[in-house]
């Protein structure tokens, strides 16, 4: 009988927070790759181009212009995909045409007025400026809407059209279906273990040690056990939070120091701007405020598409979208990949 | 007030066949692409290419030589994601790392002899001997795995490595997330509703017509009312059927012949070998076949990553992946489309 080795044999892991599970099948790193080469990451961008709706002075495609901002600048997405007043669509009693109204907001915010600067290459007290902005926005749009999603999609490979750093913050009168997955699957763990899934989770992590990437007094980036992107982490506070909105001065200080280290370990993997969708998941508002939401934990996560190098990504095609998702290396392999890596970018060394 | 037009006021449809809600926002449609624009897809591809491992004649990655095939070919995937005989992981007792065996087999399927055809372009009876192989290997493989996923990833933009046309099968001894969520939500509208859900969707698509791409007197493909991809299908047929493997002859003629209509349609909308991942769906094999699985129905889903043109997709990202995934036009619009487009391939008229 030969003993069971993550690297060598496939196996299964389970996702708790999405109630699903992942196959990992390390070995398959071995093949080939004569697929698809994506255009690598441009790497010169003008710190101000004139043509670029994101910069501060110039005119968007509405006509309005933006202020000369030298920090953060929030507006209004110009073709946002929710907006405030959509009229109901009157559902249909068939079960099989169901339909209901989606009302919300879509702002973009910017990170810095400088195009050709990201997070990991701003300074600590510029991306405490972001953090605070995040917050900042939870608060006042979570006064009214349920969920209220910050997500940045990083570069070309993930669909983003505009070089100049920024994220989208997109609040909704719905719980949209990832928050409300984890939300049962949360709840549920708290009934059942009488603590926050999360918090539980982090604590064994800082224990096993295997799965981390970076660590700070106040702060955990690990790969996750049941991580289904090659390079994907979760980011998540030591203490007990629910919402993003909740940190204090000192977290959000912390919050900005590890997301420094961890987005330059990023780009220092194949020494490029490292693209990735972000988003962060916190207990629910609006309504959900007045409630308990002690099972929720607040967390990041990073999902980054390349697999070999700076130009091969992992493809979630076939087999993935119709039976289960797959993975080419293991948690383990990928984290100390990871750690392994100097805290120093690889432009500034 | 204004009343509800779906072109134009976004709202969220019901996916019953996953339990899930969609994001409809068509008016994003009208916003500008800056975004990223891929390499369209490969016209010029040899008919034999004395160093394509899936050619006849040809030698494999392990040394084996293919035969001198002139129909469909099957082999075992020389890096498989699953394997017979992979030990037991021996899962963790605690529940945030759980772990579970995976074995199975993984095999590849040529669907003819030259690298220069695809599905719609190939002769009826050549798609017929697919469809035959495919019977095969559900039967064969289903006596022991309780999931056999049959899938293509068609162009490299859906991750397929080898032009040569093919698809692959992969036999799992777990029902995987996907088909167990599918599973789930048919039993639960069967126990409800005391039909099928999917024969009860398709009568009422036939019905409707708005989304209905092409129809015969055995099969129909529909863009679902839920579609969450731009030009994504659903192909089913009318009579209640559990496995490709029940198809009668006369009901694997007419799935050859739809197939190639609506391939041919999608190859015709933006001129180009349309990219797409697509898969079957049916009742669940191995230990299951000795259940009471009526509440299943066959079924294809093509998910086709296009979205504007031939080299601009859809990119299922940030807000996609961390909260809900929203589509930039109607599924009605999408149908309309591709009912309109003819019928005879653009690179032979
Ligand atoms: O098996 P292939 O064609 O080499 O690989 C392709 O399909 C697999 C199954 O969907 C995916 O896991 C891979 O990412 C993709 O590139
Ligand atoms: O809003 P953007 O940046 O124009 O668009 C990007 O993010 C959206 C939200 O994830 C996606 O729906 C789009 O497909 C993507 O291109």
């Amino acid at each position: 009988d030969v003993s069971f080795d993550p690297k060598e044999h496939q196996h299964l892991r389970y996702n708790p927070l999405r109630d699903s599970w992942v196959l990992v099948s390390a070995h398959r790193m071995k093949r080939p790759w004569a697929g698809q080469v994506e255009r690598p990451p441009e790497e010169h961008i003008p710190r101000y181009d004139p043509n670029n709706p994101l910069c501060p002075g110039n005119k968007r495609a509405n006509g309005k212009g933006n202020p000369d901002y030298d920090s953060t600048f929030v507006f209004e997405n110009d073709f946002p995909a929710l907006q405030p007043d959509a009229p109901d669509p009157g559902s249909d009693q068939d079960p099989l045409f169901q339909s209901k109204a989606a009302r919300g907001v879509c702002k973009v915010m910017c990170f810095h007025p400088w195009s050709d600067v990201t997070l990991p290459l701003m300074k600590k007290e510029e991306v405490v400026n972001v953090i605070d902005k995040w917050a900042e926005l939870v608060e006042e749009l979570g006064t009214i809407y349920p969920w209220v999603q910050i997500f940045e999609n990083k570069g070309a490979m993930m669909g983003c059209s505009n070089p100049h750093p920024h994220c989208q913050v997109w609040a909704s009168n719905f719980l949209p279906n990832e928050p409300a997955l984890s939300d049962r699957c949360q709840r549920a763990y708290y009934e059942k273990h009488g603590e926050p899934m999360l918090l539980q989770y982090a604590k064994r992590e800082a224990e096993k040690k295997e799965r981390v990437v970076v660590e700070s007094s106040d702060w955990l980036a690990v790969v996750p056990y049941w991580a289904t992107w090659p390079y994907q982490t979760l980011l998540l506070p030591r203490r007990h939070v629910l919402r993003i909105s909740d940190l204090t001065t000192e977290e959000r200080e912390g919050l900005a120091a590890i997301m420094k280290r961890l987005l330059t370990k990023y780009d220092n993997l194949f020494e490029v701007s490292f693209p990735y969708s972000m988003g962060w998941h916190g207990a629910p508002t609006g309504p959900y405020l007045k409630e308990d939401n002690s099972h929720w934990q607040l967390h990041a996560h990073y999902y980054p598409p390349l697999l070999r190098s700076a130009t091969v990504k992992k493809f979630m095609v076939g087999y993935e979208m119709l039976a289960q998702e797959q993975r080419d290396l293991t948690p383990e392999q990928a984290a100390e990949k990871l750690r392994n890596l100097p805290e120093e970018h690889y432009k500034t060394r």
